[in-house]
């Protein structure tokens, strides 16, 4: 087998975090499930799915996530660098440094060669050293399809770390990446993206979002990445957890080069639905296209992060990281809470 | 599909442990992986499969580690409860307390009820609960077969960790849980068990290794847990660590009940022809049986701790730990390093 000639994408049914369970589906079965309180948890999840802050002791915080999935580009290398770029993107959506990574493997030896195992830790080595943190263990086993991911942990200082819990209306919501891995990555598996799409959404899957290095960690007020669950699902959390409502202007949401074409010719996978499903209640559309609709469902794998920030840092903050996140802009504002969590416009309003 | 009727282990091809993919493949695939070193990483792996120590600052080490695998008992609520305590016992084999787990789960929702899901997640935070850590969070995506397992962080002070590089000439060397879990397993998944082995085996999987809260952590000179390379890779591991060479006496080696009349019954499976491979070069065996011979080379899941300990201090420790780990046992002694690192012999020469 020679690993230059497999199309990593094509060895899976479902690809990236598309293949995440549906939150309703893991809320539900987890539903009679009682934990333990403990002081030192200062922020746990009950949908079992974001990062962990534990209290170490002193002023110190240690931040800990976990995620995994099916490749969703072909180059093993790529697929390694994703993976690991996705997975210390929590401890940086929590303001934190990353420290180590474990891998998580699940190598499928009857159809991939060795060398792909040893090109997946190579481009997951070169993103995890990238982020100053070191690759300490991990697991492999020998699986029907291949999954690879991390299990990251990081530290914060108590007094700087970001939550999802503390987004202020008056505050501005800034997004540092485009939208539109979920769609893109869908059409790539069938051959259908466009050379251009291709090559931007694995450049920007790719780059560690490593905010909380670029900017004074205490002028934001609530982070979070954008992944699975989508802009809508995610903005959706911060919201709720921060009770404010969200104002998303549609038309001023950065896309990955060809994403809202892709949209248009219809690459939308499960995942589009299922999230569509996880916001219907709480997130509502107000004059948006039919294709910025589908952008905001978009699930995203090593998307960009969401900052809510006080308006007067904003430009500020916008020229701090745009040298390196190009398409960094604002895309809305934190308003008293509402009847709904978010609500998407077609454009702003100020 | 009622949870009570599925039986999990006919699910999978391969169970537990023994689907690890063999550490030769594992080094032969990384051999070009160059890691960068930092200061704070006090114990790293190079085979990428144990636990890790991070220096946090002061007298504080961190200690993370890995596991997960497919199901290798039937019931949802025991198979979680397994995967939690073989996943925290990486810990205890550090000397260290357990703080928090991520959950690592690929659920097959085409195949299995949600119920079982949560039944598996109930049998873990009863064990993670147990152990005095908490269930913080972690990642569930749909997958064609299933497979459990949790990264799990636990602390230590720098100067009472347990590693594997300190066992001394003179020492002894106790294993507190019998040997057992891969050839047992393999019988219970084509239905050729003895009743009375599957619940031995079932018992001693989902037993926590508690061992450091129970004896004096300085007395132990090195430690490891015994887990998918057998007794014969992991002493071997410890030995080639410590500088020096292991006695072990296989008539003195404890069983699960019903372990040697299984191996006997050729109950084996890849894990024990791998296991043989991985040593056949540094192990050798002096007048051994061939039943002995393989259940040193039996891969366990959630097994026993290995330690090494003064010989002065060794009728203490067990008087200490026997009460909770009823087969615990002293198995050979610490030799000075010669030609092998270890040699089974048949019975002990003291």
């Amino acid at each position: 087998m020679d690993s230059k000639q497999i199309r990593l994408t094509e060895t899976v049914k479902k690809g990236g975090c598309a293949a995440k369970l549906p939150a309703s589906d893991l809320r539900k079965a987890l539903a009679d499930l009682k934990l333990q309180k403990n002081k030192n948890l200062i922020v746990g999840t009950d949908t079992l799915d974001d990062a962990a802050l534990w209290h170490l002791g002193g002023d110190q915080l240690l931040i800990q996530t976990l995620d995994f999935f099916t490749p969703i580009v072909d180059d093993p290398e790529d697929f390694g660098a994703i993976a690991a770029a996705n997975a210390i993107s929590d401890v940086y959506a929590m303001g934190g440094k990353p420290i180590t990574a474990l891998s998580i493997l699940a190598f499928p030896t009857e159809h991939l060669s060795l060398d792909v195992l040893g090109s997946l830790m190579k481009g997951a080595v070169s993103k995890i050293e990238e982020s100053g943190a070191v690759l300490a263990g991990g697991h492999t086993i020998d699986d029907e399809t291949l999954k690879l991911g991390f299990s990251v942990s990081g530290l914060v200082c108590k007094n700087k770390a970001w939550t999802n819990a503390g987004a202020k209306p008056g505050d501005v919501l800034i997004l540092t990446k485009g939208l539109g891995t979920g769609t893109i990555t869908t059409a790539l598996k069938i051959r259908e993206a466009k050379e251009k799409s291709v090559i931007a959404v694995i450049e920007s899957m790719k780059q560690l979002n490593r905010v909380p290095e670029l900017i004074a960690q205490h002028s934001v007020n609530a982070a979070t990445d954008i992944t699975g669950f989508g802009l809508a699902g995610h903005s959706m959390q911060v919201a709720l957890a921060s009770g404010v409502s969200f104002e998303i202007w549609a038309d001023a949401l950065p896309e990955i080069e060809g994403a809202r074409a892709s949209i248009e010719d219809e690459m939308l996978n499960r995942a589009h639905r299922t999230n569509e499903k996880y916001v219907s209640e709480t997130v509502i559309y107000d004059s948006v296209s039919d294709t910025n609709h589908w952008l905001t469902l978009d699930p995203q794998t090593s998307g960009g992060l969401l900052l809510s920030v006080p308006e007067n840092d904003s430009k500020k903050i916008l020229d701090q990281i745009r040298p390196f996140f190009k398409l960094s802009t604002i895309i809305g504002r934190v308003i008293e809470k509402g009847k709904h969590p978010v609500v998407f416009k077609k454009t702003h309003s100020f």
